[in-house]
């Protein structure tokens, strides 16, 4: 994989863990291998962790609140174009070199391979949760579709001291929600009379469901005051009734991942609250077959591929 | 007009201004003629207001914390079933009893006349503008529409110090925001080039167009953690592209008038900043001409009933 090499870039090596997300791959885990002669940040043999951003310019009002993720020329880690003109391959790789200020410290109680997915869906809800100031303890979350951002979603909910509850279209859900993953309730969203008992009883949702869907019921399970975030990105717009936001003083944000002063600050939070994701550990030669998983949506809740000692060591020269 | 009598009740008189917003009637400035026994907020000779609001239990989490706007079973100034059972007629009165919690000080420089629609325009902006976070001096507010509330939200953003532009789809309205309320710029929002130009330039929108219309351009002005907020009741629901909301940290959100202590304090804002709504005054004799301009949308921007002396001293006991 070839890309540029600078002084402030740091390597990691093939012993490392790597997330499949649906179509990108951005969520890595490794050893640092080598680091460029200014790099103060790592060292050699430390356990670090490269998100979904790779590059932005650190210099505008943007990147200087640590906003590098609404950077608007953000270098992504999975297929953007790269200093040197070739595309970044993201986890698909033997080595990556990065620069330090894209670099996370992986703290010592986080596993790789669970660690990794909280790379991108760990701070995608820790971020929103922290920007809209929906982590008062004791409110009540929904949490709208059980994929991998919904389990984090939950997860992250609880640690934060809310009352969580999963909403779903599956029934056999519930078991998983509650048994598993620790949320309090679970509502089946396609059964009227068990959605009407729930109504204006959340202080907030968060909406993970990527396909097109009515936001009128969602708003409805809301309290006054009540806030909705949508991380999902339904290819066409959705319906809103504007007189549940208005009559109710509610609103329907959106988030998109999450800085990298933040990053770190979730990789803390979950390492002291045991947060890590759900996975299906797989090998390089099992890829294929995953992607086949993926695309039946039947994987829990990231396949993450362990690359150590997959390949040879990595060669590369700081 | 038979209203229930209590003891905190106290009795706007026959020398009072009310003005017609479209459909209903409430809100009304006018002098105090007679208190009951347990009032102490006021004093006969008062020049007071009534809103939107004459009821709420005054009890509830919701009322105690002066959200009575937000009250479910609040009663209305205008068409409310009132406590003996009978509707509320609001301004189209020659008298009204109301319980001193629902009544307003008019400040001394606040003319009767045009202060009255703040009792419901002035602060439906207002309070949205607090409570969302939009008065941070020199940031830039766009207001969709220019109508009653669309004029006083170009004032209060000019008193809060804001950079304010009208975003209108008539022309010669123009001339109308920029040198008689004193935004600084406009929009043409029928012009794409004119609303090109403006992509990405704003830190609030407040959305006051109450006929269907399309959000995606109006978030395209929105910088990063840009807020659109809504109060007109658009009939049905509008379409709502997710993208723009996930990727640049966007809101749309609603808000509906204001409660008491909040009221109260935009009367002292307004009568600080020497704010009142542009108005025409009309006489009782021709309310069915005012009916008809207001079905036309020709009225700027407020009718306003002049009933000083257009009826007999009331004859009202406590």
């Amino acid at each position: 994989m070839p890309i540029a090499i600078e002084d402030f870039s740091l390597t990691l090596g093939s012993n490392s863990a790597v997330a499949i997300p649906i179509g990108t791959l951005h969520e890595i885990v490794g050893l640092v291998t080598e680091v460029g002669s200014s790099v103060h940040k790592f060292k050699v043999g430390d356990r670090v962790g490269v998100g979904v951003i790779v590059g932005s310019c650190q210099t505008c009002d943007i990147c200087e609140q640590s906003l590098e993720n609404y950077f608007p020329k953000m270098k992504f880690t999975y297929n953007s174009t790269d200093q040197d003109g070739t595309n970044t391959y993201g986890g698909y790789s033997n080595m990556i070199v990065v620069h330090q200020h894209f670099v996370l410290q992986i703290p010592e109680n986080l596993p790789s391979d669970a660690g990794a997915p909280l790379l991108c869906a760990g701070i995608t809800i820790y971020s929103l949760m922290k920007y809209y100031g929906m982590t008062e303890p004791s409110k009540h979350l929904g949490v709208a579709g059980l994929g991998c951002l919904g389990h984090i979603a939950v997860k992250i909910g609880k640690a934060f001291g809310l009352k969580v509850t999963l909403i779903s279209t599956s029934l056999k859900k519930e078991n998983e929600a509650i048994k598993k993953l620790g949320a309090d309730t679970f509502v089946l969203s396609s059964n009227p009379a068990k959605l009407k008992a729930v109504v204006n009883t959340m202080d907030y949702i968060i909406d993970t469901i990527v396909v097109v869907h009515p936001l009128a019921w969602l708003l409805s399970l809301l309290k006054l005051d009540g806030k909705l975030v949508t991380v999902g990105l339904p290819e066409k717009p959705l319906e809103l009734p504007i007189s549940p936001l208005v009559l109710g003083r509610k609103f329907v944000g959106g988030s998109c991942i999450g800085g990298m002063k933040e990053a770190q600050e979730m990789l803390d939070f979950c390492a002291k609250h045991n947060i890590s994701a759900d996975i299906e550990l797989i090998s390089v030669d099992n890829i294929n077959m995953a992607m086949e998983q993926l695309a039946k949506s039947d994987v829990k809740y990231r396949s993450v591929i362990g690359i150590a000692n997959s390949f040879p060591p990595p060669n590369c020269s700081m």
